[in-house]
């Protein structure tokens, strides 16, 4: 029932693969991630993005570094992974998501006083492979409540991509589309391209093409001329995280989105598992934005677009205060804002 | 005094001479345009674009072919230029100074009856260079107006390009950024990149660094999360037409980034000359966008970025109305809205 759609990343005999998302959408590069570095590279470099995904990969990062340490000492072993899961933390700063199952990992490092060192192993993958299933479940769940939104006949805008390649396999707002496509709902997607890296363009086209929903890609700055002819009833994107009063992280561009929304009265929903939920902060202001290499601007594939020496801003995220946001769209259900009022 | 400073296009001994801007910043190629069907094409496939200097080619490119053509015959003189003034009216539908300058030579066909083919070829070239002039002046003029609102410390953001590149040499809003810099004013400019042709990363971010202010380029779907944190004082940017009431065609974004400069209590002006005004028009409703090939988007200098199927909105221009508009910096001085209202 919760198969992933897309095969994201996975976990086979002890080894760990991801589809190289940087090739996508002319190639699916599949990779074996072989160390803790080879899975910091990966995530710091965007083969694999997505808050979903970063978490659960994160987690397999940590099994995958447990089961290749010939360490027989218990407090030697734990010592060595809490290490790597603080490596691992500092791969990106933004997505809770990887905070969210390090901490579940560093909690079976901390509880199970009394198990060998061997024991300890076969937990951390369990834990790895309950957080790779449930992120699916959820994912599905999102799909399902996040259905019961969308009417025959809507035109849906999307921005970046919170699909099956950033999660376990199945998405957050993409799970919504994938699940209203199965109920027989006609709908269309105009897809923000997302500049500066493209997940619009590369990988959400793509996705949607596999699914056979229709679908529209436009540049970031079209969707307000869109949104003014009426052409959008209504945006549904992911998140990176989501504070306790609703504030939420999202892929550069979201803000703007969320602003455009409001002024032409549509409507624009978070979908997110209960993962990309931080309800140790309070609001947005407390949220690490990272800010990335220039040349992502610079250059697309390479190419430069601008002059060399260019100075450039690049936040990779920003935040939506939750006030732009209709309501959030999670595995237990739609929630109305805010989501954990005062303190 | 009124000295072109960047030579975007150049007449000298009856050739027409351009800067091929498809291939800045790299490079600064000069083509010689060496007939009506070279001028229609280096304006479709935007060898030379920003509506004033699209304007001016078109004006130069029928003097050429008036000084080509061997027909002594004035009926047939006057139907051959004829038909290339109508052919070049082709080459892109929204710029109004395109329609301007054509106009002005069609005017010169009509009213001269009693000349020869020799003497209304020469008043041709004369108002051609005429409308070349008067561009070149009205964009000092423009610089001269805007400085004004200029304040010192200022951060301004700008979209596309409308820059010397835009115009004979001198530029409408950047006219004012390079005003105010020879006033000794320090600003700082935030380009936008302006998707899909990057006229912002590659074109303005190329004269500002020339012109020595300091710039940042971002994509253009930051210019939210930045007014948003403070980091904008005010948005210029040009015009492609503007309607008698005061609604403004420019490139794709700019009303979005006027909703987004509203929202956040920013003022936006419009930079241009009296030949973007189209006066015969209520609103801007009646403005004709146009749409271009869908591999701009798809494609970056060539490279492809999405599926090579992907359904594309490439709408090249929108429409920000009047009411989301601070005022007009024209070379007559800054107008408040509306230009002129009613009928």
């Amino acid at each position: 029932m919760y198969r992933p759609i897309i095969k994201t990343l996975w976990w086979e005999d002890g080894r760990l693969y991801i589809i190289d998302q940087r090739y996508l959408p002319e190639r699916e590069k599949i990779v074996e991630l072989k160390n803790i570095r080879d899975v910091w590279s990966s995530i710091r470099n965007l083969s694999i993005r997505g808050a979903p995904a970063i978490g659960c990969v994160a987690a397999y990062g940590i099994a995958l570094s447990a089961l290749k340490t010939n360490i027989q000492d218990r407090e030697k072993f734990i010592q060595v992974i809490t290490r790597d899961i603080n490596y691992i933390k500092t791969s990106r700063p933004t997505a809770y998501n990887l905070f969210f199952a390090l901490s579940r990992m560093e909690k079976v490092l901390k509880e199970r006083k009394n198990i060998t060192v061997e024991e300890l192993k076969q937990r951390l993958v369990k834990e790895a492979e309950d957080i790779y299933r449930e992120d699916i479940k959820c994912c599905y769940m999102i799909g399902i409540n996040g259905a019961t939104l969308i009417k025959d006949g809507m035109n849906i805008l999307t921005h970046c991509n919170a699909g099956g390649l950033a999660t376990s396999g199945y998405g957050t707002a993409l799970s919504v589309f994938f699940i209203a496509k199965k109920q027989g709902k006609r709908i269309h997607i105009f897809v923000d391209e997302t500049r500066p890296v493209l997940q619009g363009a590369r990988l959400t086209t793509w996705e949607l093409k596999k699914a056979g929903i229709p679908y529209t890609l436009i540049c970031d700055n079209m969707a307000g001329y869109l949104m003014k002819q009426g052409g959008i009833d209504m945006v549904i994107t992911g998140a990176d995280r989501i504070a306790r009063n609703g504030d939420t992280a999202n892929k550069i561009g979201t803000y703007s989105l969320a602003v455009l929304a409001k002024y032409h009265g549509i409507d624009l929903y978070i979908a997110a598992p209960h993962s990309t939920f931080d309800l140790s902060i309070r609001d947005g202001r407390e949220i690490p934005v990272e800010e990335r290499d220039g040349d992502e601007v610079r250059r697309i594939k390479g190419h430069l677009i601008s002059p060399v020496d260019a100075p450039v801003y690049n936040p990779a995220f920003d935040i939506t205060p939750v006030n732009l946001i209709k309501g959030f769209i999670t595995e237990n259900g739609i929630i109305n804002k805010p989501v954990i009022s005062g303190k």
